[in-house]
This record gives structure tokens, sequence and C-alpha cells, in this order.
């Protein structure tokens, strides 16, 4: 290979210009062009294509967001699409290409490979929801940023003995709910993956015991996928008579400066894409498993699937006393 | 007098541990005794009185919330509640009073001084809508708070070329969505102060010339004062087929650590609110004007007015070109 | 006048990019080209010239730096090359140059506007060491900075009750110091500004003291200015027994992304800079006084004079209580 | 077994008292009784022994430092010193004890094991240098603490174009300065692993070519094991004639609110040491290997020997491109 591109796709996530970062210097490192593609597989359709050197991914390991920006591309799920997005590839002399972003980008670049373009999935969301892989980038500071805000609710909470319900995200998987719930002291955490065993009158039961034992709130963290926030804080509060806020964290947790393991991870996973290039493996996804990194095949990867931590839910409930 | 109590009152904000802090170790060091009084009038009522040393406070300064926690209470507004009150305190030897809470907790303080409790105010709100200072406690925490969480936000808006609009407090009062919308570099700022001139049409032409001038998303401001932030967004998507998200900060923006000025301006009013009892003066509000701290008659204070700054307004406006 | 430039000079202040991005952008909305400067006086002699458009600026009002670099420059200290900076600036047509920096910047700019260039002084230093303002920009975000890590000793210091010296910045003008000791609940605090009366052997006395008291750490906040850090820990330690570690804080104060003071200040000084070179309002220095923005003739403000606080340096002792 | 001990000993680390409330709740949580020892070692010798309910560790896991404070104990080192230890264990019913920190604690423990004490080892320590393990209770927070000031350093480092140099924690362990070093983009990590292979004049060499390649600073982490920052500093300055600055960041390291990580596997462990305890597991190390929590015999454990990743400091190079 003579030419990387490298494109990030789907939400974007921090760390994902540590990522680019890596794959632009380890590529140049080893005499290889570089390209960026603008704006995932929509940006390649429209040819939103520029040279990357050392320098144009200077100070940029501490930003938050993807300095090639993203979007998602419908026309990629089309034969034409693919086709298409393969002609350019050659056209731009792109022998081989780096995709930062989730399950549906790799999919994309599953196809790609099918039309000739040597493509590397890295794992980029901050959902933790990529089931070849225990690290996704982006999870480690999404997770933090959320963490942050909630300690924040939880002080004037306290101050106000508040029943407090914080949404965060997740809407197919509930590590993110799961890991604040635990790093916040959360009294309740509620989790896509146990929406059928979620029993409303059980909680208001518990909400009221767990004043008599003294507590002077009581957080609940809920996963976007699991329900309407702002009605259940609204139902809590008439249930219990006790005054009950809803949060909802939004998009804010998708960006700011990534945290060291953010940074650190996505540029071992970046090197590392080129590296598997230039020792002529592609075609395949990075992933972390058992305290290493590792590679998988494209069509494997897409076909592993995933399940949250039962034990650390179990430890959450008896954290929570 | 020989004992000085201290409560806080209404919404809390980061600094009135400060405060209390200072109140403390002020009036200690002048021989006085202290009592806190937990939950605001609620808690005076209840006769939720406790006594506090030097030791009681350490290691409080940093924290968010309020150790004597608050809460807003109907009974403080009757007769019947203020006598009530004031005998309270007369049983518990407390001659003077520092209140530390927002108008409407003036206004309770006002009615105990007519019972004979030497009061002073203390101005503690993060909407900064307190007509007789320039400062109030927690509002620099609040704002800090508010646009590190919008950094965040943009980051995201910025890879996607979104339109974001991001609802910050101040039902009633356009301070922190101003103050967010200059230093978010926000291209618009919808203020309560400004609700009848809103115009939904111009800002959807506005969205879309903005586009065209190559900038790469458009951040709203809307304080909570205004409307419906979630149909906003809703319908400015719908006009500029730009993808538009809400974000509804909450009460995150109440609680944290609080920042250098909120600390140090709550231990000046603080240590000053102690300093003025023992001088004779009482029944009045502590402000911060024209570059010095200054007291007012809680009944002249009580009856001012404040305007949000236009220059400010209109700035904002030039610099998000 | 047709083109303003703007220059950064001295030391480099969050908040400077804010300024530089008002200048810019309420220059252009009134229809004057700017030039940017890169490195000070110093760029400057050097030619190191560029034009700057509105979007050059965007998203930079959150950086820590400034975008355009700062030096300090000894050639600009003599005739020869104030009058070849004055040539440079007529070269390139700028017939106002906006010049951001402290004492020593304005005293460049005084030369300069001797020699027929327009200037406007903004003040720029963490210190907050220009006598003509009660503001500077990056005073904010530095004291914040210093703050936060000194709240992390903290911690650490009450684990293993300690005695803690943390230096700050602030050679000659002690804000710093004076408002972490506050911030901090720091039992004793060394200013510059105090040097002369500062009694070792009395300091040893207050630190057995403040352990009988039952106090669990001891922090000094020591003014650069003040003396040598290290060798202070290692005296005190051996006088008291007591473990005593030093911290020297040093150039970490000086970045991060700036506060919202700083970026809405800044922002406003930017501005304003700009709207008196409108008005024919030049060879002026912008501060903040009494609660306003306001101006003064540069050699007024070069002539002034500036005294800390001795009631907030009173107060920083009773609430170490 | 009936009532469990908790200590924390050696440096404090973030997330200890994450440790401590989940050794609490679990314990409590399966009907066993909780005593708290201040001080490690050195409080059990003194006896300074507390009970814990729930309540007490209620608003500690997101506090840095340790709420039983920590201290350094060489008594413990000596066969009477031992003894005495177990005698008071026995005298205080404590069956089983959770020690939380270093190498030198487990080896407390293992004496204390010898007499007839149960114990589990958790382990607490900022420097990750803890042979059997993966994972060191503090490590997340510190690199962060560490790598957010280091940003800081940059962006003024940059604003100047100056070389810095940032002495980070590490005496031994060089596991701080290699993940700040990449997470930071540094040019170049000293680590004390490889101290023998310093070589002075092709660092200096190094920072004249990175100058002549256009990059605007060159940043340098040293671990603390290294060498005297401030005179490296000094003779860089010197031979390069490139401003140089030394910054020790210091005992910050050390606090601070925990990361999400620090708090989620900090509880996970403390809770794991409970139900080893109940298991009838004991005179353990708890640690994290390839993606899992272990244990191990504490003798095992005190024997591993520890290498840093020679393939991270490869990538550390090619990235400083």
């Amino acid at each position: 290979i003579r030419t990387v591109g490298v494109l990030t796709s789907g939400g974007d996530a921090p760390g994902m210009n540590a990522a680019i970062r890596a794959v632009v210097r380890t590529a140049l490192s080893h005499g290889l062009k570089v390209r960026g593609i603008r704006k995932g597989y929509h940006g390649l359709l429209k040819e939103e294509i520029i040279d990357l050197s050392a320098r144009d991914v200077s100070d940029t390991i501490q930003r938050g967001g993807t300095i090639l920006q993203t979007a998602r591309c419908k026309s990629m799920r089309t034969t034409e699409g693919q086709q298409k997005a393969a002609a350019i590839c050659k056209k731009y002399g792109i022998d081989a290409l780096v995709v930062i972003g989730g399950d549906g980008s790799f999919a994309g670049a599953q196809q790609l490979a099918n039309y000739g373009v040597k493509t590397i999935g890295l794992p980029g969301t901050i959902d933790l929801d990529i089931a070849c892989t225990e690290y996704t980038i982006g999870f480690d500071t999404a997770v933090n940023t959320a963490m942050e805000a909630i300690d924040k609710v939880r002080d004037t909470s306290t101050s106000h003995e508040r029943c407090s319900i914080i949404e965060v995200m997740g809407r197919d998987a509930g590590y993110l709910a799961l890991w604040c719930g635990i790093a916040n002291g959360a009294e309740r955490i509620l989790l896509p993956e146990e929406k059928e065993n979620f029993d409303e009158a059980a909680l208001i039961q518990d909400i009221m015991a767990n004043k008599r034992r003294g507590k002077k709130n009581y957080i609940i963290i809920n996963a976007e996928g699991v329900g309407d926030t702002i009605n259940l804080a609204k139902r809590i509060e008439e249930a219990t008579g006790i005054e009950t806020r809803a949060t909802i964290l939004g998009h804010m947790q998708r960006g700011g400066s990534p945290t060291c393991k953010d940074r650190v991870y996505a540029s071992t996973m970046g090197a590392m894409a080129v590296e598997m290039l230039i020792a002529g493996k592609y075609n395949r996804v990075v992933g972390y498993k058992e305290g290493e990194f590792v590679d998988y095949d494209i069509n494997e990867a897409l076909s592993m699937k995933k399940k949250i931590s039962n034990h650390q839910y179990e430890i959450s409930k008896v954290l929570a006393l």
C-alpha cells in the first residue's frame, strides 16, 4: 500500500482525534501518504478529501469531537453507494482505509472490502456497545463527563433532600448508566437490559424505605432506552410526596477533552491499524480483550454478541445500602 | 448580642458553605456563640438547631450545596409562622440571624426583624436576580458549570454541523444565558427580558444565512423562562433542514465545588455580616456594588429593580459574526 | 482608520484569544481590515504579520494561550526599535494597534503612539498587577487553576496530617496568593507586599498551636516573590517535627481554557478597544474600575500605583481559625 | 468471621474512600460488624479504632484522600510491632483485616496473617507499581490530574515556543510518565526504567531538529526517579538557546476526586475483599489481570516482578513526529 485514508463515521466520540493523529503519524513514519476524508462516508461520496501532514494533526490529541467531522450516510447502505465509494477511493489512490466508528460504520467498511479497498475498523463510540471489544474510544471520557455532572446534581439533591432521576445516554446498552450508577453511589440504576423487569411500585417502596433509613437523597440513573424520565419523576413525586427532579444530560456527554485512557488507547489503536496494514493484515476490526489489543475479521466481529456484567449490577445494589 | 444563628434558604447555591464558615469563624473569634439552623425557615419552625464550632466547618469551603441544607417554607409567609419563628429564636437565645438566600428569604428576615430578631441577609442565588447587588453567591460557579457543559455540546455540534439549543436556568432573569452566550460564542441568546421581541422566522433566516457564511454550527442559549426548548428544536429542524438538538442542563447548574470568586466573596460577605452585627448594624442586606461590598436596609433592598445589560447583549450579537 | 492591528505581548494569559476574537469581529463588523501580528513586538519587528478574517478566530474563545503567540522584546525599548516598529506599521497600513499585555507592553504602545500609530492597551496578565484596573485578562482563570490544584494538595495533606507549602505565581504582587489563601482556607499566606514583616519563628509557633487545636493540616500559600519554598519546607519540618511538603505550581497557572468571566470581560474589552478607535479615542488603556469598563490616557495609566487589600488579608487570618 | 477491620496505609490514593465504603457496606449487608482503623498500622498500634456504619461512608465515594487517613509505620517492620498489632486486633475482635496500600503495606498484612489475623490486601497506589495487578487504585485519577496540568503547560509553552520539562511522580516506575507522555503528545519521555540509556546530547540534538521541523514546542515528561529537572532545564536552555521551563507537579497528583474507573474498580475490589473473607479465602491480595479481578496468595504476590510496556514506549516516539 501507498496511501492510507482515514475517516470518522456515526456519532462522534472523544478520542477520535487521538486515533486520527496516530494513523497519520504512524503512516507518515513508514513513508506512506495519508488522506483524510471529511464527514464520514457521506463526505467520501462527495469527494471531500484532503491531504494530511504531521503538522495538520498537531495540537489535536486533547480536542473533543473529530477534526474530520462525521455524519450518518444512508447511500452507503446501497450497492450503488458502495460501488461509488470504492471507485472514489481508487480515483484518489486510497488503497487502504481506516474507519473509526461503530458497528454500522464497520458494515460499510465490510462492503468496501468486498470491492477491493483494504479496511481496518477502530471501535469509536461512547456507548461501549461493540461486541468484539471491552474498550471503545470515547466511553471513558463520556462516563467521566456524566459522573461529574451527576456529582453536581447530588450536591443540590442532598441540600434539598430530594429524589433525582438523571438520564444518561445508551439507547440499547446500559454501560454508561451502570458505571455512573456505581461511581455516583446511585440508589437505583435503570438499564435497557433489565427493562422488562422494571417494577415501578417496588421502586417507590424503596424510595420511602430509604428515607426512613436516614439517607438524604435518592439518585436514580436512567439509561435513555428505558423510558420517559420526566414523567417518571412526576409519578414518583406524586406517589412518595418527596420532591423529585429530572435531569437529561444529553449531548454534552459526547464532547469534551478526552481522558488519559481514551487518548492512550485511541493512539495505540490508530498506530496498530497502520502497522497491521503494513504487515498485510486487513478487513479486520481492532479490539481490546483480556488486557490486550487484538483484532478480528470484520464478519466475525459483526456477528458477536455482548452482555452487560451482572456482577457489577449486583454490587451496585449492595453498595447503595 | 451573644448568639448568632445562621441558615440557608430557597434554592441552594455553590459558595453558601463558604459564607456559613465565615459567619461561624468570625463570630467565634469575637467570643460569640453560633447556632446553625438546618433546612431554612422550615427547620427553624421544627427547631432543627445545632451548635457550630470552628471544626464543624473545617473542610467545607470547597463543597457544593449547603451543609445546613435548605428548603422552601410556606408557613413563614403567615403571621403565625413568623411569630413562632421569632419565639423559637428567643427560646434558643438567638439574638441575631444571618439569612443566606434570595429575595423571598429576605422577606422572611424582614418579618423576623419586625418581631425583634436582628437580621442580616446575604445574597445567595445562582440566578443573579437580586436587585441590590451586582454579585450573588453561586452565580460565578453556575455560569462556569453551564459554560463548560456548553463547550462540550459545541464539540459534538461542530463534528456534525448541527444546530444546538441549550437551555440554562433563569426563569425571570437572563444573566446565566447572557454570560454563557458571550462566553460560548453562541450565535443567538434568548432572554426572558427580550421574550416579547422574539421573532422565530428571523431566527430561522439567520440559521440558514449562518450556514452559507461557512460556520460549522449554530448555538442557541435559551433561558428557561423563554419557552419550550424541545419543541423549538423540532420546529427549527423542520424549517431549516439542519439537524437540531436540544439540551436541558437542569439541576447540575446548582451544584459543584465553588469557584475562587464565589469562595472569596461569600467568605467576605459572611465575615461582614458578623462584623455589622457587632457594630450594631442590623435588618440589612449585604451587596456588592461599584467594586465594593455595601449594605442596604432590608426594605430598601426589597424595593429595588434591576435591568440586564443592553450593552453586553449588543456585543454578543457582533461577536457571533 | 482603515486597518487595525492586534498583538499579544509579555507573558500569555487565558482570555487573550477572546480579546483577539472580539477585536477582529468588531473591526470587521465596522468595515475595517484586521491584521494579526505574531509574537508581540518581536514579531512586529520581524514583519510576522497576517490577515485575520472572522473564520480565523472561530473556535478560539475557549482556548488557552494566545493564537498570535507572544514574546518579550528588548529592541522595543530602544529608540531605533520603536521607530522601526512604527515604520513597519505604516508599511502594512496599520493605522491603529491594539496591544494586549502588561505595563511593559503598554510602554511599547506609548512609544508607538509618539511615532503616530494610534494605540489602545488591554490589560492582560495573570498577576493582576496593573494599577489602572481591578480586572486583568487571565487572573480569574489562573486563580481558579491554582485553587483547584491546592484543593488536591489539601486532600493528601489531610490524609497524612502534613504541613504543605504551595508556591503560586506573583513575583511582585500577591493577588493570586491572597485569593487562593482565602479560597483554599489556608492557615497562612505569604505575600511579597508583607515580605519584610515575615517572622519565621512566629509561623513555626502557629503551626504547633494549630496542631494542638485539632486541625488536620496546615496549608501555607507562598507567592513566588517571597522566598525559597523548598528550603522553608525543610526548616519547618526540622523545627516542628511535622512532615512538610513543598509544591511549586509553576507554568500550569498560565494555561488552560479561560473561565466565563475571563471570556466575557476580555470579549467586552476587545470590542471596546475597536469602538474607541472608531470614536476617535486612542493612546489609551482600557480598565475595569468600580463596576464599569473605563479608559485612561496611557501615560496616566502607567503612573498609577496599586495596593493589595488589607481587609481581605485580615479576613483570611480570622477564617483560618 | 464476625468483625472486619479496614485500614489505608502508605501514600494515599484517590479511590481509597470508594474501597473503604465498599468494604463497609458489603460487610454490613452480610451481617458483619466493621471497624475502621485510622492512620494505617501506626494508628492500629495506637488503638485509633472506630466503628463504621453505612451512614459513616455516605457521601465519601467522590472524595479525594482517605477518610481513615494514612501513615507510614516503622514499628510494623519489627517482630514486636507485629505481635502487638495482632494482639490489638484480637482485643477489638477484629478477625479479618482489609489493608489498602502498596507492597510495603502487604508485607505488614503478611506478618499479621502469620499471627492469626485473616488479611486481604487491596492494591492502592498512584504509581501502578504493584507487580500482581495491571490496575491499582488511584493511578487513573493521578494520570488524568497530571495530564490536565500538562495540557495547561502546553498552552503557554506553545504561546512562547518554549521547551518545557514536567516532572511527574514515579520514583521507581515510569507508568505515570509514559501514559502522560503519550496522552500529552510529549516529544520525549524520561523513564526510570530507561535511566542508564539516557543520552543528554542526543536529546539536545532532537530539540533543535524539532524546531527546524516547525513544531512550536518541545514537551519532556520526566519521572521523578530520573534526575534533577530544574538543572536539566538550565542545561537545555544553555545548549539550545531555546527558553526552557521546569514544572514539578508534586503532591497535587495524589489528591482530587477519583475518576469513574477508580471509583468503580475500587468499589468492586472492596466488595470482593469481603466476599472472599466470607467464602473463607484469606491471606491474599486482589488484582486485576487480563480483564478480570483475580486474587493471589500474599507471598506469591510479593514475589512477582513487573516490566513497563516497551510497545507503548515505541509508539510514543513515533507519535511525537
